[in-house]
C-alpha cells in the first residue's frame, strides 16, 4: 500500500491533507524566505499515538517529517527544504491541556496548545504561565520548546527551557519516550529534556510538556526612562534588579532611531518624557503580593540613579502604561514604514552590550554609509534585535543585496564579544552556515554525534540546524 | 613509556600519587560504601589542558577515570567501582575564580573551587550565589554541576542546572570544547551543557563553568509554623508564594518524629512552640530589597493562614532564626543517636506529597513493624528525605540488613506517584540498578545512545548512572 493510503487509514481520513488540497497555510512562512516548497502530504494527527504511527511510517519509507506548531518561526525551521521527499506533520490537533495542578505550581499541555491557551488555563487557577511574546496568540507551545522561545519576561523567568520540568516525545523510529514527570529536583539519569528543548525538531518530536507555573501577577509598576548612554542602562538594570527584590520584570532598550520610527510610523505614539535623549529604558516590576509598593519603590531607586539616568516618568495607571508599552512594541512595525530592514537576532553577555554596539555601529557604517542603526530589545537578557534600516538614500533592493555580507559583520562582531548569532529565533534552516562557520568545530562534532545518535536515518527535520559535515 | 611515567612527565611529579603514597583523602567515601577500593594513581592537574592530557592518555591506555571534586558525594560516583584499572582525576587543582562580573550576575569558576569560595567571590561583589547546602565548605562547583547539586534554595533560584550559562568541558577523546559563555540567551545550536551537567562525569569532565548571579540579600524573615497535616504545609506553601510575592527561599517541613529527634539528640534545640504538632514548616524569606518588609508580610499572611495552620513563630532576630534552622539541621545528626537508619532521597509533585508519604508509611510499617518514620526536607521541591530509623526494640545490624527490601518498596512507592527515586544526590554507583528496574526501557535506551555517543569506549566514570543494556 502507498505511504499515504496507509497513513490514511491508520490516522483517519481527517488526518490528511494531499497536494491538492488546500495546505497554503501550512506552506506559507512569515518571511517569504522559505514559503510554498511542496510536500508530500500535510499530516495532522490527533494524539501522540498517530504522531508515532506517522513517524514511524515515515521512517520505514525513508520519508522526512517536518514538525509544524503555529507556523510562526523566524528561521525557517517549520518550512520545507528544498528537494526534500517530506511530510509536514502539524501538532495543531493535539491541542488539550490534559492537567493544571495549582498546588505543584504546573500544568501538562499537549503540543498543539497555543501560549495563549496555555496562559489561559494557568490564570484560570489564579497561576501565572509566564512566557509571553508578540505571537503567543497564534504560536503553540510544542513550537515554543522546539525553538526554546524567549519573550519579554525572560530576565525574571527564563526562557521556554527554563521552564520546563517534563516532556513527552516522539523519536526517530516512532517510539514514544515519556518523560511527563512534574519534579522540581530529579537527578536520576541523563537530563533528556534539554536535549529536544531548542533542538527544533531534529531530536525528537515534543507531544506534550509539563510547564512550571508562577503565582499569579497582583500589582505591576511601569516606567520609561531617558539615558545618556547604553552604558547607563546596564548600571541602571543591576541597580533596579537589587533595589526592586528582584521584581524586574522587563528592561526593554531603545536606542532614539527606533523611539523616533514609533513616533512616525505606529498608531498612537508620542514623544514620552519632555526631552529628547539618546537612549530610553521601559522597565516593567511585577509582583504576586498585594500592595507590594512597586511604585513607591520604583520612584525612590529612580530618583537615586546611577549618572547617565535622565528624566523618567512611572506610569501612572494602566493606560499610560500600555501607551509606554505601545513605543516598544510598534518598533518592528514602524521600520518597514522607514524602508527595508536587515534584522539581527542577536546576544552578548549584559555588561558587555554597549561595547558591542557601539563596535557594531561603525563597522556597518563603514561598510554601508548612512545605514539607520535601529537597535531595541530586551538589554536585561542581554539580547538586542540589532537590526539596520537602509540608509534613505538607498533603494529597499540595494540595501536588501547587503544582507549577507553585513549580516556577517554583525556576527563576526558577535563572536568577538563570545555572543550568540541565533538568540531567541533559532537556527532552523536560516543560519546553518553560520553555525557551520562561526562555532567550534569541536560542539559541530558534538551536536552531529547527537544527531546520529538520536536520530541515526537523518529523517526528522533534515538539513535544519546542524550543518552538514565538512560544510 | 609505562602509562604514569608518560603522565608525570606531561604533567609535572606534583600531579601524580602513585599508590604506596597517601591517598587516602581520595579513597574514602563519606557513606563507607565503596571506600578504599585500589586504583592506579590519583592524578591531580593544575589546568584544563592537563586535565585533557590525562583523558587523552587514559583512553589511549583503556585506562578508566574517576573525577573527583570534594569527594562529598553520597552515591559513590566519585568513588572507583570494583576491579577497574582505573585512576582517580581530582580536579582540586583547578581553583581559580577566572571572572566575576556583578554588571552581567555571572561568575566563571574552575571545577575545583570549593562552593564556598564560589559563594564568596560573589559576595565580594554585593552578589549571591544561591547555591547552599551542609557540605558547601568542603564540596567543589565542578561537583556539584557533575551530581545537578540542589540543596536549600532550590525553589527560589532552581538546582545547579539551573544556575549555569556555560561549561568547558573535557571530552573522552580528550578535546576540550569551550562552551563558557555568560548569555542569557542562545539558540544556536543543541543544548549542550545540559547534557554534562547531572551526568557525574560519565559523558565528559567539568573543568570550569560560567554560574548566574543574584543581587545580594538584604532582608530575612524566618518562622515555624506547626500543623495539623501534611496537606496543610503544601496549601500553606502556594499561599505563602503568592502572598509574599514569590519570595520564599526555604521551606522545609519537619515530622514530630526528626524534630523530636533534634530536641533529644542535638545540641541547642529546644521545643520550638508551646504546644506539639505532627507536622512542622520552617519557611524563610529573603529579599534584596532595603525595607522589604517581610516580616510585616510574613505576619499578615500567616494570620490569615489555611485551615490546619496551628501556631507559629516569627523570628525576632538572627539569633532566633538560626535557632529555628538548628532544629532542621540537626535532623541528619540527631538521627543517629536514635539508632541506624535507611535514607531515601526521594521527590514526588510537590501536591502529592502528604498522599506519598501517607502511603509510603503504611508500607514501611506494614514490612517493619514499629519502623519509625523520620520524614522532613524540601517540600517546597517535593523532595523529602524520607528515612526510615529502626524500631527502638530492633539492633541496628538486624534494621540495616532490610536496607534492599525497604528502599525498594518506598522506590516501588515513589514511581506510583510519579516520582524520582534519585531527587538531589545522584545515581553514581548506587542506584544503577534502580535506574534498570524502574526506568521506562525507551529512557534507558536514550541514556546509552547518548553514552556511546560521546564516551564510546566507556572509559569515563564506567558503570555510574547507566545500567548495563540487559541488565
Amino acid at each position: 500500500m502507498d505511504f499515504l493510503d496507509a497513513l490514511r487509514q491508520q490516522l483517519g481520513p481527517d488526518a490528511i491533507i494531499p497536494p491538492g488540497e488546500p495546505m497554503a497555510s501550512y506552506l506559507t512562512e512569515r518571511r517569504g524566505l522559505f514559503a510554498d516548497r511542496p510536500v508530500l502530504a500535510v499530516v495532522r494527527p490527533a494524539d501522540s499515538a498517530g504522531v508515532a504511527a506517522a513517524v514511524r511510517s515515515s521512517a520505514e519509507h525513508g520519508i522526512a517529517v517536518i514538525p509544524q506548531g503555529g507556523n510562526t518561526g523566524l528561521c525557517g525551521g517549520a518550512a520545507a527544504g528544498t528537494g526534500d521527499r517530506a511530510i509536514i506533520l502539524s501538532l495543531e490537533r493535539l491541542n488539550r491541556i490534559r492537567a493544571v495542578d495549582a498546588d505543584n505550581f504546573s500544568v501538562t499541555a499537549e503540543a498543539g496548545c497555543r501560549l495563549s491557551a496555555v496562559q489561559a488555563a494557568a490564570a484560570a487557577v489564579d497561576r501565572l504561565f509566564p512566557l509571553s511574546y508578540a505571537a503567543e496568540g497564534e504560536c503553540q507551545i510544542g513550537g515554543n520548546l522546539a525553538t526554546n522561545a524567549g519573550g519579554m519576561n525572560v530576565l525574571r523567568y527564563g526562557n521556554a527551557r527554563d521552564l520546563t520540568l517534563g516532556l513527552e516525545v516522539v523519536l526517530a523510529d516512532g517510539r514514544i519516550w515519556n518523560g511527563l514527570r512534574a519534579l522540581r529536583k530529579d537527578n536520576s539519569g541523563y537530563d533528556l529534556k534539554d536535549l529536544f528543548i531548542g533542538a527544533e525538531g531534529t531530536l525528537g518530536i515534543i507531544t506534550a510538556a509539563t510547564l512550571k507555573l508562577f503565582p499569579a501577577v497582583r500589582e505591576r509598576a511601569t516606567a520609561i526612562v531617558g539615558l545618556e548612554s547604553a552604558e547607563s542602562a546596564v548600571a541602571l538594570f543591576g541597580m533596579l534588579r537589587a533595589e526592586s527584590g528582584d521584581s524586574v520584570t522587563s528592561c526593554e532598550l531603545m536606542g532614539r532611531q527606533p523611539l523616533a520610527f514609533a513616533i512616525d510610523y505606529a498608531d498612537g505614539c508620542a514623544e514620552p518624557l519632555p526631552a529628547r535623549y539618546p537612549w530610553y529604558l521601559l522597565i516593567e516590576l511585577t509582583s504576586s503580593a498585594r500592595e507590594a509598593g512597586l511604585g513607591r519603590r520604583l520612584e525612590r531607586a529612580l530618583s537615586a540613579a546611577p549618572a547617565g539616568t535622565g528624566d523618567y516618568r512611572i506610569a501612572d495607571d494602566a493606560d499610560e502604561a500600555a501607551a509606554f508599552w505601545r513605543l516598544r512594541n510598534g518598533i518592528p512595525a514602524a521600520q518597514k514604514g522607514a524602508g527595508a530592514s536587515i534584522k539581527n537576532d542577536i546576544s552578548v553577555p549584559v555588561a558587555d552590550m554597549p561595547a558591542f554596539m557601539d563596535a557594531a555601529a561603525r563597522i556597518v557604517r563603514a561598510a554601508c554609509p548612512g545605514v539607520r542603526v535601529c537597535a531595541f530589545g530586551h538589554i536585561g537578557d542581554g539580547n538586542i534585535h540589532f537590526n539596520l534600516t537602509r540608509p534613505e538614500t538607498m533603494t529597499d533592493a540595494d540595501f536588501l543585496a547587503e544582507w549577507d555580507p553585513l549580516t556577517a559583520k554583525v556576527h563576526d562582531t558577535v563572536m568577538a564579544y563570545n555572543g550568540s548569532f541565533a538568540a531567541e529565533h533559532g537556527v532552523g534552516q536560516l543560519k546553518p552556515g553560520e553555525v557551520s562557520r562561526l562555532k567550534d568545530p569541536v560542539e559541530q562534532d558534538l551536536m552531529r554525534r547527537l544527531k546520529s545518535a538520536l536520530d541515526p536515518t537523518n529523517h526528522l527535520n533534515p538539513n535544519k540546524v546542524v550543518p552538514p559535515a565538512g560544510d
